[in-house]
């Protein structure tokens, strides 16, 4: 260090003067809840010397033990990890009407009640944050509330179920559903009853969340149009990849002329898409407006550790800006909730190796107004597979061609559908 | 929505109660400055919603009209965007003397000048911000100073300058050097003198700000070794295919036992790497540490209104948190720099096919302490390409190596080396 920087250092504070600990009482106490415990008991003295004040547990509230009344009495910031809406949506609504700062991972929570929380918390001026409620680690919520809260958000695509990418990654390399479904479960990637997970409603959820921080309209999971995993065979994902495709089960918020359109599909990516080459539990997330083109962000979207880190940045932020309402929030608008945005469409099917077959094809597609992308088609002895990428239609129109096309007489299988995210760049 | 929402969006506020405008005042109006300013004026209503207060510039300074006393007088906030050092560097200091938040994008400044400015900020009780002095619209200097200040940063991993970034994915392409610079130039990604960005030296600053902001220790250019990317050639790009690899200009800041280590080379990235995908004039930033795993975040480096939506992010931070000091900024502590860390290396050379060629280099490397992580020959009629990559040793050893090998008598050509980031996962 040069001798200005020592001089300056000098007259420089080394490190805020503690001026008394921060009290933070925690609710619940499974995985999340003892990763956080334990990390906020070892960063201690750091975030002391970063915020001034040292945080320290109040007490923790468990199934069978704890008062939720003392613990609220004893703390400053309340912590909630219980997960599910009750007794943890209770607990919430008491601490923030108590002039509480509340952090919490609690999707389901913000996603049903969110409007409620926050009213509560802007009523008593007090924080609420919930960086872990989505994407884990993935700074995705201070981002929209934050870097990007000033500028128009255009689009949003994430990859915000680590669970369902895993098992998609381990499908790419050639795995069956079951076999893979099998692995993340004992990788300890997904629950005994994977069923939130692998159907969509997990991703819907957080999708739900990231539209209203990004669109300012509440969004709820009744609101969501989602698909799951279930129905993927590891077909699907074999072909494509002939068209330089990879799928993920990709949520999607964006703004439409007539208004905000938010649902999860499974959905094939170009190799060039940022959020193709996000695999295994990875979550990753892309904002997409006009002002910034796109940012992209990925990390890790579940773990204890990981997950903590998450709740412990809330934690930092509540202490280091105490006495302030917290990051910004757009206001409640109602924007109607479109229940489906065009798509390209990704097709697969058996057809008997004739001539002719293309062409009637292509044409019930033309007549449903979908125009063809690209077509790969290869012959298998009297029988030919053909795979088509079509440009954007809507998906009534699209199962409308699909029913048409599965009753001409030379094809073998219904085709398989499955949407496409088209290269913007 | 439902009633339930219904019910509640009444009782919550529609916006913010506007209090009065915040005055800005503007400093410099070249491309960014001018973005800054029409961007200010778009969203004046919306940050006004979000925060209570809209944002209403007071002066702008230019070369050639304004005066800096009277824009300090009748603004809050001061927004530093004249780059370099002087007088930018006197200009925020007085700002922040005066009580009055900064927000700059100014890389030079907060490089060199840093813990002068940070002290100046804190005594006075105000917000430097300066999001845009580092890889644009990437949040990476919010996300070190919010979402992770809580738990200790391991490494951070870099792409952030533009211009090489691009330079390299067109000589991926296949172009030479001079013509991939020319391309940049044309395209608006490089300047007409583009040495600040080739030398590394742009990347370097950058990556000085990452490394004080994660590990606390201040760090000015002149710590930083850097080299660039003007000797590269395609073949280093083109046989590196073959093994996996992809080239790119990488800033590393990383805690080691005995200190801080902040460098920047061009180095060799496998294809699973998350900067390995980053393309064109995109910037990109890893920060890995225990806690976490590892973030990733990527997004446009540079241009006018990327950086202004940084720039307004600040903006709108600062007002949403004013009277607040802001985000935590780690203690200065006077950590040893380390001039340089171990590193694996990718070797290339053209050598005699000649039975014992491949035992003679590996020798030398063995006795320098490289061990061989991979081998790749191939002949070309008399003389053979002999491609290796080694396990990590330090940059004295290897350059020792490779006079060595360069002496043998069946290597046609000094051996070529490039830094290889190895995957940790």
């Amino acid at each position: 260090m040069s001798t200005e920087a020592g001089a300056l250092q000098a007259e420089q504070e080394i490190g805020k003067p503690v001026c008394g600990p921060v009290m933070v009482g925690l609710l619940g106490h499974g995985t999340v809840g003892a990763a956080v415990a334990s990390m906020i008991e070892q960063r201690a003295d750091a975030i002391a010397s970063l915020t001034g004040r040292r945080p320290t547990v109040s007490g923790v509230l468990t199934r069978s033990r704890g008062s939720f009344a003392e613990i609220l009495d004893r703390s400053e910031v309340v912590i909630e990890l219980i997960g599910g809406i009750e007794p943890a949506r209770g607990y919430v609504l008491e601490a923030l009407r108590a002039g509480r700062h509340v952090v919490t991972a609690n999707k389901q929570l913000i996603c049903e009640h969110g409007e409620e929380l926050f009213a509560a918390a802007g009523r008593s001026g007090v924080q609420l944050r919930f960086e872990a409620a989505v994407a884990g680690v993935v700074p995705v919520v201070r981002v929209l509330r934050e870097s990007l809260a000033g500028i128009e958000v255009k689009r949003i695509h994430g990859i915000v179920n680590g669970t369902t990418n895993f098992i998609l990654s381990a499908m790419e390399r050639g795995a069956d559903y079951e076999h893979a479904l099998a692995q993340a479960q004992a990788s300890g990637f997904a629950e005994a009853d994977p069923e939130a997970d692998v159907s969509g409603a997990d991703a819907a959820a957080k999708m739900a969340i990231l539209a209203r921080l990004a669109f300012g309209t509440p969004v709820r999971l009744a609101d969501v149009r989602y698909e799951g995993i279930e129905h993927l065979i590891s077909d699907d994902l074999q072909y494509a990849r002939e068209l330089g495709l990879s799928l993920k089960l990709i949520g999607t918020a964006e703004r439409l002329p007539g208004g905000v359109c938010v649902h999860v599909h499974p959905a094939f990516l170009y190799a060039g898409h940022p959020l193709a080459s996000i695999g295994g539990q990875f979550n990753a997330v892309t904002v997409e407006a006009d002002a910034i083109t796109e940012i992209t962000m990925s990390g890790p979207g579940a773990g204890g550790p990981q997950t903590a880190s998450a709740v412990l940045g809330d934690l930092l932020s509540v202490v280091s800006g105490a006495g302030s309402p917290g990051p910004p929030l757009l206001p409640a608008v109602s924007l109607p909730l479109l229940a489906d945005a065009d798509s390209a469409f990704y097709l697969h099917m058996e057809v008997a190796d004739e001539p002719g077959v293309l062409v009637a094809v292509a044409g019930v597609l033309d007549r449903s107004g979908a125009s063809v992308k690209s077509v790969l088609q290869r012959g298998l002895g009297e029988n030919a597979r053909l795979v088509m990428v079509t440009h954007p239609l809507s998906e009534s129109r699209l199962r409308s061609a699909v029913r048409e096309i599965g009753e001409l007489p030379f094809v073998r299988s219904a085709p398989r559908a499955i949407r496409v995210i088209e290269e913007e760049f």
